[in-house]
């Protein structure tokens, strides 16, 4: 099978270097064009880009010309690491134009049209991509992940949300330095502290679930009746959001029933087919100081939920505590499985 | 004035060690005796202790001989810093041998007689030592500091539950190493990571203020009506446990009404007179990124509460966010403080 | 081919660990019995074992009944994770029973008939297996590798030693928390803290080199006549100990020069035959800011050594910074490493 | 005594912060004038600052407006905080137009007639202060305070070259992020990390002692006659740059000698009445293990060297370990502490 070429926007940036770092063997997909900043346009990626991952940049992408970042390149999908101004501005241009903008971008996150995708998640939700191109008159289109402390806790809320019903949510995220790019966070700021504070986040983590947990009827999205209340902390960890969740269910659970529930749960049969996709999503851990970022954020390859401590809420219902790690599920790896899913469901044509 | 002399117990270990660092230059106290296990009973203090504060042990400590722990000591105060299962059996033999056993330890917090005590928070329940020694027929008495975590969360809901009344909060800790005392939590267990649980410490933040913001009556304690849920996380920060809390409180208060509560906050009349207690105890940050641990546990030199982002909760009434100290506020400073208001009270004779 | 079975003596603690996760897929070797600790004795090793590694006890192992470390296993090889005293007394009486010891331990690092052995430097050293046999009428034998901080300064001397001849070190290491394996070093010791003192490192870096840079001549060791000075920092990083040393050569080079000797550095023939060893065991960084541990340790899966910032040295003739992965290159890989050697040299019969 | 007033040069970035915070108290200073960038220029020190430091901004301080940094102040001293470029392009400007320019730039340190100073060690330096004036024609001057992690090894590097003359010297240092400001090193790149390079140190830390340590002749400086070589790594620690140094002395000396040495200097006799001189500026620890950054640091409020670890060196002659303060003694009151030697000397007229 010929893999689809592909372009990653605003590639020198971190979350650009990630997807650049993924894509590099996968069997889908290959990254055949990389735009960047006026400061690296014209010279090669490799020259241009201040890697900052482990490793090398991929040889394959090193020797690419940077491109500027306008919709007249030669591939059909494009992956949008771009700032949110930058996405606002030209996300829709790319997807009048034609191509399919899988973005890790916050821009079009809560727009009525756009999908918010995860695919083990809620892949029906694609369906609003026809109302997106219809109304819109565009040719492409765009899908969306979602914001990377919201992955963190969405998972064990949807197995709740499916078994027992869900009401409300008291969320309390400690979330990893990587989370806000580089250089992001100064060393002076955040070393043996925690900073109560990141911008946008809490209104993040109270809308985008109920995005997620919605439905698609008729094309048209129901969100769901769900109260949350967040605050997000910055810590000194490198990578991986893990979050601290009291819920209320719709009807009682027992924690053993909530652990069962999580335990059994699958992912919808489709997903068997993502190449990206883990065997193991939804990893249930019965220690009781589990889970814990640096040991649980690269399972399964950084694409599974870790999820531990469910016991009873005195005030609530159920207390738990998920982790995911957030460059890879939470953002370009969330992001390229957005787009294995489309080209199994044949928004994107191989 | 001539100081009271003073004995520390197990005071060789890490709270130990803040004790005699604390009373170097007490107004009130002279640490004249120490306490030890067996391996350091009969040399100097100096040789013995393990110093793993900054700066070096004060002189006049430095030479005294260490005892074992005995209740055969020349002084009518002694400050505990004994392990759980050696508190549980000593303190009480101390007790009624005469002393005054002020402790940090946690074998009596939660007994009935025992007052569990913050002076500027309940000085009035040191009602409940005429019971306890009545009732145990003791000449001396027990009286305990809360758990350093309990410490941090529990004077902003002294205010909300005088101003609005308390009925319910969900607390999730981030708490610094420095409360896992020497040699404590392994850096290979927390560096660059977060361990979601810290044994007894949920159940401690559950029960502990439900005490302290109980109210005595007729010598007896009625403890608050007050559900509380905690998740206890260790993060890797040196000093200050910092908690994230919403609350339901018994009648409607704006963000606004609850800053102007915190803000206007005064401790009781007698605290004046306590020298160790600051000028300003309870400190509200306006910025919407504070209090941090590393900007804010030092505040009146670690004997603030900090208190910051009080807001409206989607799901309760409002959330706020606290720290203090927790080796100063929430341990040795703790306990020296109750030891001046028991002084005050008439319980200790100078 | 059928996999060799081996043991692992102390498999339960941090070295041990290491062991039991690095061979769970290795070509040649099978693990089929642990060792350890009375406590864990009889039990399975998955229930004794306080696994400290990302990911899960492999399953294979995790099943295994935990031996006492006594010489009535049913391998003949066995890899030694044993603490320094218990080395220095059970090894030789495995070597007298017939066992190849392959050890990580101190204990007979320097003794003048164990070879100290890095297979991609100085193979040739197992020369002295035969005297070890002959004198002291054992049917097994002992073969050590070196610390993990001298494994991080000793390939690019060798290099040097090679084209330019070496006659002087001055070494300055800042090592990571791993090396003191677990629990180690204690959170509050090391948090924004460096300590300049590991014990006996210093010797150990100032001796050991001397030795695998030395020839054996007639089944005899000649060390190398090199002067060395040494000072170990233990430095609050996960993993990877990076040291800074300048050099005094034999003939004169220019850091031009020595950087080309790095660069076109080659090890013996037989160890492309070492299904361990990398493709590029020694890589030169040209950026002015490596080699980094967090960037630079993992590289080649934690087994090559990058060396960096060779240049002038205004008191000596160059300096230079060098890197490897402790755990891995310096600890149990470099053990594993030497037992694929024995295989291929014949002294381990499959 | 009425206080002299004192303008902070940049006041707004992390060093100017150090002097408004450290002169907000001081007995013969006071800051009534401080600069800042275009930004901040006309409005309020308090608005315009971002205050990185703990605690609040002083008072009397945050009141100011903020001036532009031109030579129209009404005030006889500036202290500068200012950017290497433009403290090239303006201090010569301060000086022509009468200032006394108590500096903390590198820009003319190294410049033949500006005094490179310590008080506690060359204060006889200052003599270079008549012929600047002299030779330039100018009514003000210009006086430098080291580099910072230069400040670390000075001192230990005077006791020896008084005692036994000082030959050589190589230097590995270990340095704080807080040295490279605010926001400085990204956490991204520090979390876990050493970085070997820190740019332009590695020639101050070989340049600057040898002008330190020079004599200064009919208002000549000499320079030592010391040959340095120095490698400067970034690593994960709030403050205190910590080098770990070997020295080839003039003549013999046991390390006793040395710590003797070390041990018995005192500083010259006018720094007795500097008033932000430590009582105890240079302490030598016996401990194996010292000095360490979060212990030996703030000794003396962040005024002393700390020293230990004085041993025979293999190659040179002896090694040992020293640390400083890096924005207290290695910036901020360095410099205070040359203006105090000015007004003492009689340089700055009060």
């Amino acid at each position: 099978m010929k893999r689809i070429p592909v372009a990653v926007l605003a590639a020198t940036g971190a979350v650009g270097q990630r997807f650049v770092q993924l894509l590099a063997n996968h069997p889908w997909f290959e990254v055949t064009t990389v735009t960047g900043s006026e400061r690296t346009v014209g010279g090669s990626y490799g020259d241009g880009v201040n890697w900052v991952l482990p490793g090398d940049v991929p040889e394959a992408v090193a020797s690419l010309t940077v491109q500027p970042t306008e919709p007249n390149l030669d591939v059909p999908v494009v992956f949008s690491a771009l700032p949110t101004a930058q996405a606002r501005e030209l996300e829709p241009v790319f997807a009048a134009a034609g191509y399919a903008v899988v973005t890790n971008a916050s821009a079009y996150r809560m727009t009525d049209d756009v999908p918010l995708l995860i695919p083990e998640l809620n892949p029906d939700h694609t369906a609003l991509i026809c109302r997106q191109q219809k109304e819109r008159n565009w040719s492409g289109f765009i899908v969306a992940s979602p914001n990377c402390s919201t992955t963190s806790i969405v998972l064990p809320m949807k197995v709740f949300q499916d078994e027992f019903g869900l009401e409300a949510g008291i969320i309390t995220t400690m979330q990893a330095i990587s989370g806000a790019g580089y250089p992001g966070v100064p060393s002076m700021a955040i070393m043996d502290n925690i900073i109560p504070y990141i911008g946008g986040e809490d209104e993040k983590l109270e809308n985008e679930p109920r995005k997620l947990l919605g439905r698609v009827v008729d094309e048209e999205l129901v969100m769901a009746g769900l109260q949350l209340s967040a605050q997000a902390n910055r810590v000194p960890v490198m990578d991986g959001h893990l979050a601290s969740v009291a819920v209320k269910l719709g009807e009682p659970a027992t924690p053993q029933q909530a652990i069962d529930a999580l335990k059994s749960w699958q992912p919808p049969a489709i997903c068997k087919e993502l190449p990206s996709s883990p065997e193991q999503l939804l990893i249930y851990r019965d220690e009781e100081d589990r889970p814990q970022p640096r040991l649980d954020r690269d399972s399964e390859e950084g694409l599974a939920w870790t999820v531990g401590k469910v016991r009873r809420c005195n005030v609530m219902d159920l207390r738990f505590m998920s982790i995911t790690h957030n460059t890879l599920r939470g953002a370009a790896s969330g992001s390229i499985l957005n787009a294995e899913l489309l080209v199994l469901q044949g928004h994107i044509k191989s």
